[in-house]
């Protein structure tokens, strides 16, 4: 099991512990961990959100309420990744509350406003106004609440 | 490891069941299931497929026989999901025979017909007619048998 | 812990042993391995490298020293998959000294050259030369070296 140095809310639901890598970070009440997921140091994840298998968090990951991370979704912190940077500046995601980023999808450091939904397989470079959907970065349109 | 309510046929090979996620699935004689997999309730795969590494393979999936599933392919059975949906319909996928997944695919609840390639990297939108070949959704053209 | 028949160099850091699968493969000294990675047979990787989690790394693929590979990387060696194909003949990848490839990104059997920046999500089915940038397949500029 690695689940290391996490603040975890109540009923936090991790069905396989042995098969994540949770480390310094802290999710909120009632939120749902899948299998073959790795969140690291710094990210807080809010209440009741669920967190699909084999998808990466990384530091610099703030996600709030009632969010839904697909199968497979990768969060970035550096535009300009190297093996060997000492002088590394993390990046920030926000994620509002409500929203939903399907399977696959591709987040580079932007903000994600509330009830947004991202189409899965979808590459994120760009801040997402709240209550928007897109769909393979092709359609874009006005998202009812709720 | 993590195969519970399974339906293996003859000569299922899953070299390491302690890295897998399954459950509630059928998989027919002579399939091959790579590490870091998940499936789950109410898949149906038929014979002597390739399910490769890190691969996502929801309910509602149905998959022939003779399949390659590439490495980090991610099925989708729901378009509009939510953290926290009590109305949720699934939505189904078939493939047919002697068709290929390309890597890194995202496939949204589709038919994909028999003798199919998907080239890797492509997010499947649309139903997929037998013999078709699509390369990054940028070329289509005719496959020719076998 | 499944790691087996690898050539391991010096100092290569593999904090999750238990969540990884490595065999016949070849890794420099001072490299990096991520959790729920897969490096197969014949892979040559280079020294002081970073291969971060959820990777996937297939035989005929030879990555040079300080190079990146982001989370959720995914390698090809065969442009026309099958599950059953006896008469398959693996192509290969190589990637040059200090790039780094964005997460989720999809690799075809190409040549990668020297400090290249390949973006998150890009599918890379082209020779990329020395010195380039490449985001979301869209932009292409000159980049700077070092």
């Amino acid at each position: 099991m690695s689940i290391k140095n996490c603040k975890l809310g109540r009923n936090v639901k991790i069905p396989h512990p042995d098969l994540v890598n949770l480390y310094g970070c802290e999710i909120g009440s009632g939120s749902f961990i899948g299998p073959f997921v790795e969140i690291t140091r710094g990210v807080i994840i809010g209440k009741n959100c669920r967190i699909q298998s084999h998808s990466f968090i990384c530091g610099g990951v703030i996600i709030g309420n009632d969010v839904f991370i697909g199968h497979g979704v990768m969060f970035t912190n550096d535009k300009h990744p190297k093996a060997n940077n000492k002088n590394w500046i993390m990046e920030k995601t926000i994620i509002g509350n409500d929203s939903s980023i399907g399977s696959n999808s591709t987040i580079l450091p932007v903000r994600i406003g509330k009830n947004v939904l991202i189409g899965a397989g979808t590459v994120v470079t760009k801040d997402i106004p709240d209550n928007t959907i897109i769909y393979n970065n092709l359609e874009k349109r006005e998202k009812p609440h709720g």
